[in-house]
């Protein structure tokens, strides 16, 4: 069997994981992610080497990959920029190696193997700290001319609103992550509260979570409407940590989306579905990216 | 010799072409728009005819077109939802004919022989009455899903800002637009000037106008850069209404774009040019779209 192996490079930790030739995670490992970027291709030496060693690998980087594998710029991860990742993985590893954008790997996973299956058009927007996106269009993975669509989370959406740690504001990620799920909980209640805690209460229907969640779907909602004014998918997927909240936010999201498309009682609206393949999704399809490669 | 025609449907008049293989124009009809949806049909074969006939013909329609060939909505034509336009055209011309957005033929058309050519992911952006959009991506012109891809004009940037015809606030074309550029004027005057006068009066570097001006680019350049953020393309064409207005506006809008682009530092920046077919655009790429389907 070839062993196929993908990594996932967090903000806090590295998730590697090796696969099956359907997918399927046959093993896992989890490793903090190092403080100082010149020890991230160590760390990932260490995860493939926990996992058995492999013949293919992909690694997911959370930030901006150009076509040649250099992470250009990654806001979470401390003082990165103009990072060599492919070739010095390559390097070190005697190997070709696979590096993309994370939510391009999970876009790809999510499309070929999960929630996002037998679509061609799809958006997958991952709803964490802040908020990641993949595109499918005509039936393939899309990354634009230089590697770097899918910054959704940066489409501005308040010209003047909420400062954004990318020196811009009003950056949808403000106003529609996980993390600006708690910043509404402050706006609204006078204290913050986590994410999933306002998502556990709403769950117990405590009417100042019901009030904070449903704030919360119209600013997702409008920025899945200026999605799809743009794109026009059959589909949007979401993942991320919200991924396990569907029950709670995605009847609000479809009705504020229905309600802020363009023209929306004149077309198919497309789908809104919650992401299926959990927290591993981008280290499989990093795995699945690295297959294509070796 | 195949005659290849080519209507582009405006919400005043309809322009028909005749182009030769090479897609230049060899023969150009214009006639109103009819006030009455009904006589669109009618209206089209006399341009048709008044062209001396054709082996192909496409129809470029403004408003929402499904791949049906469909006109589903269509705001700046009055009363017009669900005009089965294709069918209508095919019974009564007793030919195959394409039917598509007008922003997606001229689309087409500077991609294919104009500002677009040589570039595998653009976006063109039509600044006149609306904003009016249209996507090449991986090699390919890109209608999305259900053929409704590019109401670029409608993503939000102001979630409370101005109303919108479409029903909605806060539109990008409600700032962007050669109709916004006069209401800037207002805004910023007292007076409204209607676009064309604003672009007058700073090429005589009126203060005022300059000024005006300097916001209408930052507002272009907001949307441009949403559009970058989502879409990564190699290259803005913008046409329209303020298309031959390049020399006023071009060095603004690129200035602010850098500015307002995520990571503008750490990637290559999307060339922004005019487009350089004029007014006949969309009806030359509505005749290359005929010439596909017959």
């Amino acid at each position: 069997m070839i062993r196929r192996l993908g990594v996932d490079v967090g903000g806090t930790k590295c998730l590697g994981v090796l696969v099956d030739a359907d997918g399927r995670v046959i093993r896992d490992v989890r490793v903090r992610t190092p403080p100082d970027v010149t020890g991230l291709i160590d760390t990932i030496a260490e995860v493939v080497e926990r996992l058995g060693g492999g013949d293919s690998l992909g690694v997911g980087l959370p930030g901006l990959v150009d076509a040649g594998g250099v992470l250009r710029a990654a806001p979470n991860l401390a003082g990165v920029a103009e990072f060599p990742a492919r070739a010095l993985l390559e390097q070190r590893l005697g190997m070709a190696v696979a590096v993309d954008n994370d939510a391009t790997c999970a876009t790809l996973a999510e499309w070929s193997l999960g929630a996002g299956r037998g679509v061609d058009d799809l958006v997958l927007v991952t709803l964490g700290t802040g908020i990641g996106g993949g595109l499918v269009a005509g039936g393939r993975v899309r990354r634009g001319a230089h590697g770097m669509a899918g910054e959704i989370g940066h489409m501005v959406v308040e010209r003047e609103g909420r400062p954004c740690r990318c020196g811009h504001r009003g950056c949808w990620e403000r106003y529609a992550s996980g993390s600006a799920l708690g910043d509404h909980s402050r706006a609204l209640t006078g204290t913050h509260r986590p994410g999933e805690e306002v998502i556990a209460a709403a769950r117990r229907l405590d009417a100042w979570a019901l009030e904070v969640v449903e704030v919360f779907v119209g600013w997702v909602a409008l920025g899945l409407a200026n999605l799809a004014n743009v794109l026009d998918p059959a589909r949007f997927v979401i993942g991320g940590g919200l991924a396990d909240s569907g029950d709670v936010v995605l009847a609000g999201i479809r009705d504020a989306y229905a309600r802020a498309l363009y023209s929306a009682e004149h077309r198919p609206l497309a789908e809104i579905v919650m992401a299926s393949l959990g927290p591993e999704a981008g280290a499989v399809g990093a795995a699945l990216l690295g297959a294509e490669v070796s």
